[in-house]
């Protein structure tokens, strides 16, 4: 029962992120989460204390679904240690985050709600940081190229990408997109 | 009388932007603009054909006041031709669209609204390749060191640097912010 629990919460955060995608923070309310995961209304209304704890639960869970799978963990600590190297894990990341499209729309859609929810914005602001941080310590203890600067700028330069690929994505040719990832990695790492 | 419904236009365009940073895109009303901008309720619906062109003209409004300054012009044209003027003008840059927090939000609700309406889409898409396309041109032609791909890049960071700072204001301190647009500018120019 209580596993089934785990599994019913998570579907209906799940839904959640699909919510904030298509309709917009504004768009995310209990009954919509429910239609979105199918089960029946006044659902989800039991599973959260109330809006605010969804909008919690929906950026941590976006974060864990984002988590580098085993394939790329091993990119970063094995083999050559070289800019070719970062390249192609730059290249699986920004593929990585644009694949899950509505996960990172979402993103965007708690970091301005985050602008009218003090509490919200204080648990996003310590994740992100945190998670800036394990970026910046994990590329040093691996070897590769690159200081901490250089993980700071292709943190902000691949974000903002990834904006433009999900949002516009006719502002940059995918070729274009290919070919700035590519520029990013060259000049940031000395 | 065409004056001031020019002026009357141009009012409710700024509240609009005003909603939209505020209330996301979804809070979009005639009667929240109106209400924002201090009119009988139905004004705005005199002005605007729908929806969708109220949601163009802002996108529009925001380039329009964030165009840059006869100082930043002069400082872009006249005098040293180096990597100390480009980091000028890129604090310049930084510091003029956070100080117009509430357009800058706006046009990242804009952004998000474009997945959902596809002449919107276009709109923006044109608006902003055409930004981009400027930016590119007027820095090759201002003789400062740096290629289009230097233009690029900044492009991408200082956006993302700007997303940071007005939605969670507390991932990096003002010190960090000032440290990277330094650090973009120097290892983005060869």
């Amino acid at each position: 029962m209580a596993r089934q629990n785990l599994a019913r919460r998570a579907a209906l955060v799940d839904a959640a992120i699909e919510v904030l995608a298509q309709e917009g923070a504004r768009g995310l309310t209990f009954r919509a989460v429910d239609a979105q995961a199918g089960v029946p209304t006044g659902t989800a209304s039991n599973y959260f204390a109330n809006r605010d704890d969804l909008l919690t639960q929906a950026g941590g869970r976006i974060y864990e679904r984002l988590r580098p799978d085993a394939a790329t963990m091993r990119l970063l600590q094995e083999g050559a240690r070289d800019r070719e190297r970062v390249l192609t894990l730059m290249r699986a990341l920004v593929d990585r985050i644009s694949a899950f499209r509505s996960g990172y729309l979402a993103l965007l859609e708690l970091r301005l709600e985050a602008t009218r929810r003090p509490e919200l914005r204080a648990v996003l602001t310590e994740r992100i940081r945190a998670d800036v941080d394990a970026n910046v310590a994990g590329h040093l203890e691996s070897g590769l190229p690159g200081d901490a600067t250089s993980v700071l700028l292709l943190y902000l330069a691949l974000n903002w990408l990834i904006v433009e690929r999900l949002t516009l994505p006719d502002v940059f040719t995918e070729e274009e997109i290919h070919g700035l990832v590519a520029a990013a990695v060259e000049r940031v790492i000395p």
